[in-house]
């Protein structure tokens, strides 16, 4: 797995990153991870769940995983969940 | 699986769905289904982890699922992202 096949989701349009899934596929990737955290996690199901339903037939989510990470800012340290969702072809 | 072993994430304060999940396994569940839809699937997601890493350490986070529901609204039917996350004993 490297860096290519990994698409961050933040806080733009979802198409953006739906875009950024369909290209690494049509460029050959058989796997792109979604990653997000936060309150982006909602986004990243949509665009996971828009690729596949509308963009790429043939790709199936893998096996998901969540978990959390410690994230510091001007309050201390606070917790953010996080999620990584794989698409594979 | 019946309807007691299912915690519906909505828009509610995190720590009411914790709660939740806590006093159904401390009733004797040996496994609890989150089910979240749209923006509510990261708070779900929170709640997995807040159970996991602070109040049921032995709990495991089973095979998430992901998906898309129709939903009628004044505008029409759009579609909105779903999630089921397993918490098993």
């Amino acid at each position: 797995m490297t860096d290519e096949n990994i698409v961050y989701v933040g806080n733009k349009p979802v198409m953006n990153y739906v875009l950024a899934v369909v290209t690494q596929v049509n460029n050959g990737a058989n796997e792109v991870y979604l990653k997000a955290r936060g309150r982006a996690i909602s986004r990243a199901v949509d665009v996971a769940e828009i690729v596949r339903n509308r963009f790429v037939t043939d790709i199936e989510v893998g096996n998901i995983t969540i978990g959390t990470e410690e994230v510091s800012d001007d309050s201390g340290v606070t917790n953010v969940s996080i999620i990584e969702i794989p698409l594979l072809k």
